[in-house]
Parts: structure tokens; sequence; C-alpha cells
């Protein structure tokens, strides 16, 4: 049987311009279950999600309630997004699995990801989380709490922190132990909870936003998956995205998905990431595919009738 | 290898008096893993934790964070306590384990609690949550949302919630898998994420707040553990508590301990739930062994040097 893991964005999750009520949020997360639980069927299927709205309010929640209770770090927040997604995700898809009829339980397993210290993302953080301030408060906030804070396009002052390169999962083999037992790990959630390792071998939480598709990838790779499927909000990777000459594309080479990369074609923060990690993952290892697709292709792109599949070569 | 779950009390988690802040919980939490984590080398080891003072911050930031991002309901804030405390203790708990040359891995596994909608607590909701409100917001807030509003203790108005028994932990099997494979599991936080099941099977978060300790007893029974442990403040149970024929005791048989209790010698949503637990694991199955004691006393309590001991019979 082969391995997959699915790599969920933003949109398997919340309905854009709805309230981010708990509600909402457990109706698409159900109707998310429901388009990928059949995929457990002939697969052994593994599940990542991003958390990039959920943990942005907890992290604008906590600073908003500061004045009646501490506001938790940004690794707390990311604990915390993990349990708020995880819950709904593997409460709709055990219950989808059941009503297809395939005996397999989703779980949910809190997931740490070691970052290094000497990524070069520590030195240049570029992702805002938190309130806007004005140049003022932000100048008081950096000296007072040692934050890079950042101008955002007219907007306001922001906290930046660096999005750093996931380099290992530290619960990898209760997630294989979980997997080889039959069930379906909702794992490193959000990209996993950012933890610097130092020379003891002890963890200790940091403030960073590990991008999701990318943890997947780690993932894909040291559970030795076969393949790895990133859901999106398109059908197929474009090149020229929307302008007149808009070209989707149905396979790819590696070396050509890299060519198109390097010219540009592909949006950092959004799109680049997801092909980086197809392109790390095909050349991991021969044989491994990456499949770059939308939420409500995911059984076609799986069967090439539909996504972007990246190849080998 | 004899099978241990332990409960911990909020003492384990927090300290009293100190601000709740994220970095004096994982102090707290990682003083907790250095006393508990040796008891890992002979035990197969299962942690299950208490969420109380947790969970109400998390509902109180959420009513208070409302006009900025919806608040989560009671079932959310619950699996969002379980990201928060699990995290810190499986962080701890790995440290503490691997400086104790014990090659174990904590891991933490969200876990969803059924029980069951004709349980008599939903007919008499007792607990207390959120924040206090006059008497004319209790009344509009129980038209509005149709909760159960108290007054609480002539400090003002405050939505109650039942306390219902714990009949089904979910995910229990990936929980036997975890400790079967080696793994310390965290799990069955807070008691569980409260959930009813339908006739379907379909599990629906629902408002309440079960007994950790109870739940921490359902797991034990289910998992077939030979011992449960139940940490709490003080180093013993004790009649006519906190007067001057104060009695502790170090061994009391079922059969005496439920006398005791029925004589009201044990606080409701205190002391009594823990004593509740251990008789009916003792009662369970022959051979079963309950113990409460203090934190700082584990290992002699499991030793027999410390603590209560409930008996059998």
């Amino acid at each position: 049987m082969n391995t997959l893991v699915i790599a969920l964005g933003g949109n398997a999750l919340q309905e854009g311009g709805q309230p981010a009520t708990a509600e909402n949020q457990l109706e698409v997360v159900k109707k998310t279950a429901r388009l990928i639980a059949p995929l457990a069927r002939d697969n052994r299927l593994l599940v990542v999600h991003g958390n990039g709205p959920q943990v942005g309010r907890l992290v604008l929640q906590n600073e908003y309630a500061a004045p009646i209770t501490p506001a938790m770090p940004f690794d707390v927040c990311g604990a915390m997004s993990q349990g708020l997604i995880g819950y709904h995700l593997q409460q709709g898809l055990s219950e989808a699995l059941q009503k297809a009829g395939i005996a397999r339980q989703a779980v949910t397993l809190l997931t740490q990801v070691v970052v290094d210290q000497n990524d070069p993302g520590f030195q240049h953080p570029t992702k805002p989380i938190g309130p806007f301030y004005t140049q003022q408060e932000a100048e008081n906030i950096a000296a007072d709490k040692g934050y890079t804070m950042r101008e955002d396009a007219g907007r306001g002052w922001r906290r930046v922190v660096p999005s750093p390169d996931p380099k290992e999962i530290v619960e990898l083999s209760a997630i294989r132990s979980l997997l080889n037992a039959g069930f379906v790990p909702v794992c490193v959630g959000g990209g996993g909870i950012p933890v610097l390792k130092d020379e003891n071998g002890s963890l200790y939480g940091t403030a960073a936003v590990i991008d999701k598709d990318l943890a997947a990838e780690r993932l894909a790779e040291d559970i030795d998956a076969d393949t790895l499927l990133i859901l999106t909000a398109v059908e197929k990777i474009s090149l020229n995205y929307g302008k007149p000459n808009q070209t989707d594309l149905s396979v790819a080479s590696a070396d050509e998905m890299e060519g198109y990369a390097a010219q540009g074609h592909f949006a950092p923060g959004s799109m680049l990431p997801k092909v980086q990690a197809a392109l790390r993952f095909v050349r991991s290892r021969p044989g491994r595919k990456a499949i770059i697709s939308s939420l409500e292709q995911a059984p076609q792109a799986l069967e090439g009738r539909a996504g972007t599949r990246i190849g080998a070569s």
C-alpha cells in the first residue's frame, strides 16, 4: 500500500469571507474530510494542515486579552492551534472514514519540529504576526520585548518572525507507530511547533513560522512516503498566473519547475514554497511523486487526471 | 511490567499565586516531569492532567476578545488546553526521561471522551466557567444563548455546565498503540474533550467538564492498568480534614473509604471525585491498586511508603 502525505491549505479549514466561528470551521472541515477520507482506502494516509489564520487569531486574542490574563508566546499559540484544528479534523475525518466504510480512525498527535538557530531565516524575519501598531508603539515593543517590528504595506507596524527550514520532526517515531497501527495521523499541524535543540538535546520553543508545505515534505521524506499531495485553492500550477498568457501545467519535470521558479512564476509565501516542497520531495529519492492540486480535485489528482504532477528529473 | 496511570492535579502545572505566564507554567511542568519521569523506568506510564485554571483562562480570553474575533465554544477551548498543556508536558517529560537515561519519549494525543446525553449531570449543571456577570447580564445571556446561569457565592453570576461521567475514550486504541510501542502517552487531558455520540456513531462537542480523575480511572480500566496514582497537593487523605481531630489515612479498604465518603469527610469537586475514582478502579477487577498522594511523594507512594492506598475490599 502506498504511503500518502496530504498537506491541507487554508481553504480546507475555513471559508473566506465567513465569520471565523467554530461552527463554520467545523462545517468546512467536515466537507474537507469527506473529500480526502476515501483516499485512506488504498493509501496509508497522513494529514498535515496549515494554521495561519487560526494562529493569527489566537495571537490577536492573546494580545487583546493581555489586561486580564498573560498572553501566551507564539510557540504555545501554535500548540493551541494544533488542538483547535486537530480536534475538528480528527472528528470530521473519523466520521467520514466510518461513513465510507473504511475501518480507520484519524487521531491528532501534537508535533514539535526542530529548526536551526543558524538558519538564515533568523537573521531576516519575514512573517508578520499579530496586531498592527503605530510606529511609536512598535518602537516601544521592540525596545521592551526585543521583537523585530516592520512596517506592513502602509497598514501599520507588525511583529515579524523568522520562517526557518524544518529540520527534524520530534515525534516522528510516534507518528510512524500510529501509521503502522492503521491510524490516519493528523500531525505536524501548522508546520509544527517550532523548537530549538540545545547541545544536550533539550528543546525550547521559539517564535517562528515553519512553512506547512515544507514541513509536510520533511514528514513525507522521513516517513518514507511515496506521494506528497499538496492541496490548495487552484487545480493546477500556472505560469504567468492571472495574465492573458496564463498556462496551466499538468506535468513538469523537477528541472523545468526549478527553471520556472527561477523565472519568478511562483509567488513567495504562496505557490513558491509548495513548488519547493514538491522539488525537494521528488529529488529525495527516485520514484517519489509530488502533486499540487485543489482540495476538490484531490482524488482525480492522485489518479493523474487533475492537478500538476512534478516529475523526478 | 506494570501499567501505571498518573492523574496530575492543578499543582503539577501551575504554582498558586504566580502569574499564569507560559514561562511559569513550563517551569512547574519541568519540575513535575523530573518527579514522575523516573516512574517510567519500571512501569508502562500514561499521564492524564487537569486543565481547570487553563481552560478557565481560555474561556475568559475568548469572551474578552469576542469584539475582535469569535469566541470558541467550550469543547474547542478544551481541545486548545490539551495543546497548551500537552506541549509543555511532552517537552518536559521527554527531557526528564532522557536525563534519567530512560529511552522513552512522551507524546500528546488529543483525546475526546464520550459522555451520555441522559447523564443526570445534564439536568443539574454544577461547574461554573468563564466570567462573572450581573444578574441582568446573566438573564440576557441565558435568553440569548440558552446557557444555564447561577449566582456564585455572592460574587456574581456565571455560566454553569454539567459534569457528566466519562463513558468512552474515543482514542483509546491509539493510546494503546503508543503505549505498546514504548511511548509515554499524555492523554485524556482535562478529562478529555467532551463529546456526545449520536445513533450513527457521529460525535458532537458539548459544553461539559469531565472530572479528570474519573476520566483517568476510565482510562486505567480500559487500558487494563495495574495502578491508578492520583497526585494532588496533600500527601495523604484525611478524615476530619483541617479539624483538631484530623486523621491521615495510609491504607483503607474500599468499603471503609466508601463509609468515610458517605459520612461527608471528602469535599465534592475536590477530594470526593478522587476517592470515587479510586473506589471504581479497585472494584473493577481484583488486584488493581489505587493510591492518592502528593506530587512530591509520588515515587514513595508507589512503593507504599507514602500516600493513601485504597485496598480492594
